[in-house]
C-alpha cells in the first residue's frame, strides 16, 4: 500500500503538506524571488515541514483483521490526510499546527471495500471522511471537534478503473476514485474523453468532483460535472443507492441531484456512469484585449447570450492578465476557445471575435485551422494555461514567504456582476489592508458564463504577519463572504461548502431545504458517521 | 370567481370532463368518422357527460370567512377539478364514474393566499391537491383513498402574472399559475419568450411544469423546464422555501432540484425566476424521409452526438407519420428545426440534412431563409404541429366511440433504444389484442434526443369493450410498464409519476433515495396534507 496520497504519476512523491508533487514545489530561491514581488513578506522562506515533527498520537482504534489490508496507520499517510489544500491548510502545516490527524487511512479497492469499511466505522463510532484526492480548498476533508471515537480518512484513489465503455451511447462506468489523468488515459483508446479539467485535474477524483459539483472545462452550457452524470452508485449506511442509467428522466426529483453536491455527508460515491465525449478534432482559440473591464463584461454577456457556446470564454481583468503573462499593458484579456469532434469551428470563433470587436475588443485575428487536430492555441491562451496549472504551487511558495494568498469564487446574475466585482475589490482590499497593514492585490477573472450571469473568481495576495496568517485570512475571507452575501452572490460556484463556508451557506440556503436535507441525513446516516460538520454543521 | 378551470381565452368555456375548450371538442359526426377508422368501435358516440348527473355530495368542510373569497364549492368547478386529463380520466367521466370529487376548489391570487389556504387545510386535516392547470395524464391531481377529512383542489391559474423582468440577465419572475399563452403574452413586449411549448401549452401552468419536470420545446440540450429555473418560491407547511436567483451554484445539493419533480408533495410552487430567451429571428426547418426506422435512429443519434443542437429533432415512425399526414408511403419521417435569436441557421440545417442523407434519408431541400422572421416551416412540419395540438381532442372523440386511446413515454440510452421500441410494439400490441380481441395500433416517435439516449413516445389505439375501458387500459399499461422496466427505460421522461406510475416508480427509484425523500416529506409536511398518494404512496 502506498504510504501517502497518490498522484497519477506514482513514481513521484506527493507533498504531504502542499500542492501536488513534492519535486514540483518551488525551491527556496524561487520562493525568495516571488516574495520580492510582494512588499512586506519574509526575507527567507519558512522551512518545509516534516512529518517527523508532528505529534501524531497513536490510532485510537484498530480495524478488524478482515479489514486490515484496506487500512494504514503509517505516519506519512495519516499526515497527508489531515487536511485539504486550501491556503489555510498549507499555512497550518507550515506552522506545525495541522488539523486533526486521522487515526487511520482507508484505501478501498472497490464498492465492496467501501461498504465494509463504512459498516465497521459506523458500528464503532468512528467518523468517516471521504477524502477522494484530497484537493478540497474549503475544509471539506478534515475532522473538527471531538464527538467521535476516532477518525478514518477514506482515500479512494485506489478505485481508479474505467469498468465499462458503451461507445454507442458515449458513456463510461468509472470508479469514483479515478484521478483526472487516470480516467482520461483509460478513455483515450476508445477515442473518448470526459473533458473535465479543473485546476486540480491531476490530484482530484471523479467522486470528489461529483460530491462537490465541480466546475470543469466548459465555460458555457455544460459547466459543472453534474451535467455529465448518467447514473451514480453511492454507499450509505442505509444501503447502496444505485440509479438507473438514463439520458434523462422526469420520474420524481432527480435521485442523482440529491447526492451531487452532498460532499460526503449522505454517502460515499463509488461509481458513476458518465456521459463522455468524442475527442475534439477541431479547435480554434484567440485572445482579445479590452482597455476597460466594463465593455469586456458586455462582450462576454453578449457571447453568453448567443448560440456560439465557446468551450473557453475566460475573462481576465488587468491584474490577472498581467500576472499570467496574457497582457502587460493594463488591458483586460478575453480568452476564447472553440472545439468540436464533428465540424470545423473557425466560423464560430470568427463570429465570437466579431462580437468582441463590436464591444471595443482588439486582438490578433485567429490563425486559420480548418480541421487540424490539437493545434496550438495562441500564445496568450497557452501562457495562461501553463500559469493556471502552476498557480497552486506558486501559492505554496508565497505561503512559505509569509504571504497570504488565496482564491474565492462565486456566481451572480448579470445585473449584479459589475457592482459585485467593484465591491469585492474595494472591500476585500480594505479588509486585507486593515488586517496586515500592507496593500493587497485583488484580481478577478470570469471562469464560467451563462445567459443569465457569470462566475467571478478572485485572487487575493498580501504580505502577512508571521504566525497570524490563518487569522488574517479568516478576517479577509469574512469580508469577502459578507460582500458576496449582500450582493446575493453564491458562497461558491464550484469550490464547494466544506466546513469553511458553512455559516455563509447556512444563511444562503432556504430554511425548508435545510430541514429536508437534515431529515435526509438523519435517515441515511443516523449515527452521523459521514463527514461530520460539512453542510449541516 | 370563474366557475370552472380557466383557459387562456376566458371567453371560451373549458370542458369539465375532456381536453381543452368545450367548443373545440369534435362533434358527433366527427366522432363517428374517426371511429370508422378503428374496427370494432361503437356505431354512435357516448353522450357528453353532464355535471348535473354527478352525485357531488355536500362539501364536508366550510372555510373560515377570511378565506371564503378564495374558495368555491360550485358544482361545475368541483367536477372540473376531480381528475386530470388522461384517457383514464376522460373515460371515467364519460362512464359517470369520475374520481373523488373535491369538496372545495381554491383559487389563490398569490403566495400569501396559498400560505393561508395551506395553513387552514393543514390544521383541519384537509388534503390539498395542487391542481395547476389540471392537465395531468398520470393521476397527479385527484384524491384517492379516505384518510382525510375533506379535499381542497388548489387551482393556481389566478396567479398568472409576470411580476418582474430583468432584460440584462434575460430573466423573469413569473407567478406559478401562469398558463403558457398567458405568460408568453406578458413576455412578448420585452422581445422575450420562455419557449416552453408542451402539448398541453394552453392548459398547463408554469408551476405544473416545474412540479412535474415537464419536457418542452427544445428536442436537444435544454429539454426539460428544469434547465430554465433560476430560483423558486415554494410554500410548504414548514415555511416558504425561496432560493436565491443564481445562474449556477455549487453550494450543496441544489435546493431547487429537490422541488423540481416533487409533484406537489413537498410544497406548492408559487413563483419562479425563469431564464427566458430572446425571440428567435432566424428559423429553418425541413423533413427527411427514411424507408426504415433503423437507419433513421442512427441518423438521429449522429445528430444528437453532433454540436448542431436542433431545436426540433422529432422522429416519427411510419404509423405516426401517416397519422399526422407527414408521410403516406410507409416512410419514417424526421422533422428538423433550427432557430436562433442571433445568427442565421441555414448552415446548421444544411449540415443536419447532410448527416441525415448520409444515413439514407431523402427529402426536399430546405427553402433558403436568411434571417426572415417566423417563416413558415415546410409542409410536413406544419401539418404535424397542427395535428399535435389537435391530438388530445381527437383522443376524447375516439374515447366517446368506445376506443382505448392513450400515450406513454420513456427514455433510455441509445444501446437499448432499437430493442426497446421493437419490444414495446410487440408486447403492448399483444396485450391490447388480448385485452380487447381487436388488433391495436402502436406508434412511436422520438420527442427528445440526447448524446447518450433518446425519449420514445408511444401511442396506442384499439377498440375497447363498452364499460371495460379502464380495466382494458390498465391491462395494456401494465404490459407497457413491464417492458419498460425490463429494458431499464424510465417510467416517465416528462409526463411525471402521479398516482398511476407509482408502483413502477417505486421499483425504479433507488431505496436510499426513497428513504431520503420520505424523510424530507415527513419533515416538510408532517401531517401528509400535500397531494397524498403521489410519489410516496
Amino acid at each position: 500500500m502506498p504510504a501517502t496520497t497518490t498522484g497519477p504519476d506514482s513514481s513521484r512523491a506527493r507533498s504531504w503538506w502542499g500542492w501536488g508533487y513534492a519535486d514540483a514545489q518551488p525551491g527556496d530561491a524561487e520562493c525568495v524571488a516571488m516574495g520580492a514581488l510582494l512588499p512586506g513578506t519574509l526575507d527567507r522562506p519558512l522551512p518545509v515541514p516534516r512529518v517527523a515533527d508532528l505529534a501524531l498520537g497513536r490510532p485510537r482504534v484498530t480495524p478488524p483483521a478482515s479489514l486490515a489490508h484496506l487500512v494504514t496507520d503509517e505516519p506519512g499517510a495519516r499526515a497527508a490526510h489531515a487536511m485539504g489544500k486550501a491556503y489555510r491548510d498549507v499555512v497550518r502545516a507550515l506552522r506545525g499546527r495541522p488539523g486533526r490527524i486521522p487515526d487511520l487511512v482507508g484505501r478501498p479497492g472497490g464498492e465492496r471495500d467501501v461498504t465494509d469499511l463504512l459498516d465497521w466505522a459506523d458500528g464503532q463510532g468512528v467518523a468517516v471522511i471521504p477524502f477522494g484526492g484530497g484537493s478540497s480548498v474549503v475544509g471539506g476533508v478534515e475532522y473538527r471537534g471531538d464527538a467521535h471515537r476516532a477518525v478514518l480518512s477514506l482515500d479512494t484513489t485506489s478505485m481508479g478503473r474505467v469498468l465499462e465503455v458503451d461507445t454507442v451511447s458515449r458513456s463510461a462506468r468509472i470508479q469514483a476514485g479515478a484521478l483526472g489523468p487516470v480516467l482520461e488515459a483509460q478513455l483515450r483508446p476508445y477515442g473518448l474523453t470526459l473533458r473535465h479539467f479543473p485546476q486540480s485535474f491531476e490530484f482530484s477524483t471523479l467522486g470528489g468532483w461529483l460530491a462537490t459539483r465541480a466546475g470543469g472545462h466548459y465555460a458555457t452550457v455544460r459547466t459543472h460535472i453534474d451535467d455529465f452524470v448518467q447514473s451514480l452508485s453511492v454507499v450509505t449506511p442505509a444501503g447502496t443507492n444505485t440509479s438507473w442509467r438514463l439520458p434523462a428522466s422526469g420520474a420524481g426529483p432527480s435521485p442523482d441531484r440529491l447526492f451531487l453536491g452532498s460532499e460526503g455527508i449522505l454517502g460515499v460515491i463509488t461509481e458513476a456512469w458518465m456521459r463522455v465525449q468524442e475527442r475534439p478534432r477541431h479547435k480554434a482559440s484567440a485572445s482579445v484585449a479590452f482597455a476597460d473591464l466594463g465593455p469586456a463584461l458586455d462582450a462576454v454577456r453578449a457571447l453568453a447570450q448567443s448560440d456560439l457556446a465557446p468551450a473557453n470564454c475566460r475573462l481576465l481583468d488587468a491584474g490577472e492578465a498581467a500576472l499570467s503573462g496574457a497582457s502587460d499593458d493594463g488591458s483586460a484579456v478575453l480568452l476564447l476557445g472553440f472545439e468540436s469532434a464533428t465540424a470545423p469551428v473557425d466560423d464560430r470563433l470568427a463570429a465570437a471575435l466579431e462580437t468582441a470587436r463590436a464591444h471595443g475588443g482588439t486582438g490578433a485575428a485567429p490563425e486559420p485551422e480548418s480541421g487540424r487536430a490539437e493545434r496550438a492555441a495562441d500564445a496568450a491562451v497557452s501562457d495562461w494555461r501553463t500559469a493556471f496549472l502552476r498557480m497552486p504551487y506558486l501559492r505554496d511558495g508565497l505561503a512559505r514567504m509569509g504571504a497570504v494568498v488565496e482564491t474565492f469564487e462565486t456566481a451572480a446574475t448579470w445585473d449584479r456582476i459589475p457592482a459585485l466585482i467593484d465591491a469585492v475589490r474595494a472591500e476585500v482590499g480594505a479588509a486585507a489592508l486593515k488586517a496586515t497593514g500592507h496593500p493587497a492585490t485583488v484580481n478577478c477573472r470570469l471562469t464560467h458564463v451563462y445567459p443569465d450571469g457569470a462566475a467571478p473568481y478572485f485572487t487575493v495576495a498580501v504580505a502577512g504577519r508571521p504566525g497570524d496568517e490563518v487569522a488574517i485570512w479568516d478576517d479577509i475571507k469574512a469580508a469577502a463572504t459578507d460582500v458576496l452575501h449582500r450582493h446575493r452572490a453564491t458562497v461558491t460556484h464550484h469550490h464547494a461548502v466544506g466546513r469553511d463556508h458553512l455559516p455563509a451557506y447556512a444563511r444562503q440556503r432556504p430554511d425548508p431545504f435545510a430541514t429536508a436535507l437534515r431529515a435526509a441525513k438523519d435517515a441515511l446516516d443516523p449515527r452521523g458517521t459521514l463527514n461530520p460538520g460539512v453542510l449541516l454543521g
